[in-house]
This record gives C-alpha cells, sequence and structure tokens, in this order.
C-alpha cells in the first residue's frame, strides 16, 4: 500500500473518459473511512498507469462487475 | 504494489465465511493475466488482515457494489 494518502483521500479528482477494461491491471476499491469521506476507486492499467475512477460512474461499476465475472469456476 | 506475487497468483485459497461490509477497509481485483489465469479479490480487514475472496460468490459481488454505491456524488 502506498506510503502516502493512507491518513487522507488518495484521489484528487477522477477521470471521466471510459479506460476498457482489457487495460486494467488492477482496481483498487478503498471503501471509505476517517480519512476519506468517500469510497474510492483507483486503477491501474497494464502501462502501469494510476487513475482514480469516479465510484458512482456505471461504466466503473461494469467494469468491476466484468473482471469479477471473468472468472470461471475450474 | 506488493513486491512478491505480481509474477503469479497471489491468492492460494479463497476464504468461504461472509466478511460483513463494514469491516472491509479495502478490496482489490485484480484483473487475470499472464501472471495468473483468475481474477482475484483481495481484502484488507480494518485491522489490517488480507484475506481473498471468490471472485465468483455472490456476497463477494455485494460488497463490492456496496463499498461503490456510497458515495453520493456531491
Amino acid at each position: 500500500a502506498p506510503l502516502a494518502g493512507e491518513l487522507r483521500c488518495r484521489c484528487v479528482r477522477t477521470v471521466s473518459e471510459v479506460i476498457p477494461p482489457r487495460r486494467l491491471a488492477r482496481v483498487e476499491l478503498v471503501a471509505q473511512g476517517p480519512h476519506c469521506a468517500e469510497p474510492e476507486v483507483i486503477a491501474t492499467t497494464k502501462q502501469g498507469q494510476t487513475v482514480c475512477l469516479s465510484p458512482s460512474a456505471p461504466w466503473v461499476k461494469l467494469i468491476v462487475t466484468r473482471i469479477l465475472n471473468r472468472w470461471v469456476p475450474a
């Protein structure tokens, strides 16, 4: 976990443009808490770029669901 | 990001018992990729404990949605 940022919100602003799920390596959902009044969605692209997504954006919820759904029980 | 684990799956097994969303500080969705054939859901509790959740478990999808939904546009 990043050193800085744990004591406050980690996202200053969120990107509005849609990022295709296949470009994402990781999506981190940080629940709201004493450090930050809002849940945050921090995505890391496969190129290692970190971007903040808006938790309320429908496409963000779609991405999260798509990542979860790609798991096929063995 | 953790140093180790990037080159293989980070979860050896997933917990089956339901964890109440309020106990979670963070949920990390790691998309499947060359390092791991399955998407992984790694949750960190507010006590700092890290547990792997099953991406296909309905309650896990519920937790993820609940974290995202708690954001009320300003």
